[in-house]
């Protein structure tokens, strides 16, 4: 089974409770919309990567990983889209969770969903109790207070934000978790991984900030210029556009650089360059902002991403 | 340390990492805003007293289960007060989370709590790897779906409900994993003490809509008055206020019933005892109401509580 069918399926079992006869019907829905269709599964993906860069010793508990982080994300996404928040009427092409099932279901599917990440990890640990602590740790870390996607989003309500521990929680972290936790998942140590998975998290959101202003809505299937919107941090608005490429094309290098000698180093450097492809397409690259190009310096780019 | 304390200091423990100075302040100041002061802390205090009516041989993982049991609670109650559910101003004689620090931040504290109850369970687990899953297992059953609080704060967005899975969700789930969660962090088989939690949620939640019609705001420190002002299903528009008292005792009765025989049980009666007591307080009984006493049935209620 490819890397893409193996977190379809495994995110399927994890859903697959929802079906019971004495679930709540709407919120049972408002879960599968969270879930299905999915994004890139970008976080999945790279920790299954790195899981089977690793030797991928233990699959059920390298799956269940890889589909709690992306339940983390899903979660993370529903409560972002809500009114209080980006109210974002769009998400993944399709009308947002709230849009389409109301505030109420939003914030439960979410409550929901953080719940059936943990619930699918645990579900798995007795293959390898060693891991358990390690990999639920790394769960929290990424999701938690002090440094996790919530605190992330709670630094856009502070007065005084620290940018780089905004940046680092908001995205760093759940990528993070994703190289981490796919390392620990086939028994290796996580904190070598940690380094990867935080560039790459820096990188992402260097990225999203690129795509908020030089993509369109139908690209994206959410809407764009919400940074601007919501005055929230961005590169762009830091560095420019221009400069905000070269950062993206720095931190990819650097993400390469860090990666620990593994024997599948080749598979994961085909999906960090596929990755960054998707990130930034050339047409994206080619289009005229202001009259000149917006990155000169794409040929900066390591030959071997 | 007696059991009160004991709470207050593993939930303190629990949240000392908000003192992180990398944490983003409001988000953490929220979070304590939810957890202290409490309320009347029943249901770690009933995880303990069942881990203690069974040897409680791991203080460790007992202490964190009642703790996490405690955390998910605290979640429910800032989630529950949002705008979009209750929209309540005050609670636990305090101004509600979202009152406080803003609707974006009570969203975050409830998920931030839901992630700490984890994070605290799982940093434990290592005493007794043994025991992790199922008390995990036991933790999450409790609040996701099918049949978690979640899950029953759903059913209130359902057309057609169904009244007992929505009450043993809304308020018996997190009953039973308290006293099955006591069971099993001594080491003890969880099932055979969910039926103890399950009575127990079940009269909890008649005493609840009791007191919504009986007590005044003061005295429970939060509006009254709110299953009729939101058209919730309640005990007293069922029954009839006498026959909710009625039905409170009997549930009292099968609670007492269902305890297994342990070396324990006297403590666990003289909480139980308390606890009916608090809940239902004898000034509430006699109070007139519409010219006849509240429950001329009180004398009925089992005198070994």
């Amino acid at each position: 089974m490819d890397t893409v069918r193996r977190i379809e399926w495994v995110l399927a079992e994890a859903l697959s409770e929802l079906d019971d006869p004495t679930a709540p019907r709407s919120l049972a829905a408002a879960l599968k919309h969270a879930v299905f269709p999915g994004g890139a599964r970008i976080r999945p993906r790279l920790c299954l990567a790195v899981a089977m860069a690793c030797g991928d010793d233990c699959a059920p508990l390298s799956n269940a990983s890889a589909a709690a982080i992306e339940l983390m994300h899903c979660a993370s996404l529903v409560h972002d889209d809500l009114p209080c928040f980006d109210n974002a009427d769009t998400r993944r092409g399709q009308p947002s969770v709230h849009k389409a099932f109301g505030e109420r279901l939003a914030v439960l599917a979410g409550d929901a969903l953080i719940v059936l990440a943990y619930q699918t990890l645990s579900a798995e640990i007795h293959h390898r109790p060693e891991r358990a602590k390690v990999l639920l740790r790394g769960l929290s870390k990424a999701v938690g207070m002090p440094g996790g996607i919530v605190a992330g989003q709670a630094w856009e309500s502070e007065s005084v934000v620290d940018l780089r521990q905004y940046q680092r929680a908001k995205t760093g972290a759940l990528f993070a978790a994703a190289t981490s936790l796919g390392a620990a998942s086939a028994g290796e140590a996580p904190a070598a991984w940690e380094a990867l998975g935080n560039w790459l998290g820096e990188a992402y959101q260097v990225a999203d900030d690129i795509r908020d202003v030089a993509a369109d809505a139908a690209e994206l299937g959410k809407p764009v210029g919400q940074d601007l919107c919501h005055g929230r941090p961005s590169a762009v608005s830091t560095l420019g556009l221009s400069g905000a490429l070269e950062r993206f094309n720095h931190l990819m290098g650097e993400a390469l650089a860090s990666i620990p000698a593994c024997r599948g180093e080749k598979a994961l450097r085909a999906l960090l360059r596929a990755e960054s492809q998707r990130l930034i397409p050339s047409h994206m690259l080619g289009k005229p902002q202001g009259g000149k190009q917006v990155n000169p310096r794409r040929e900066a780019l390591p030959s071997s991403i």
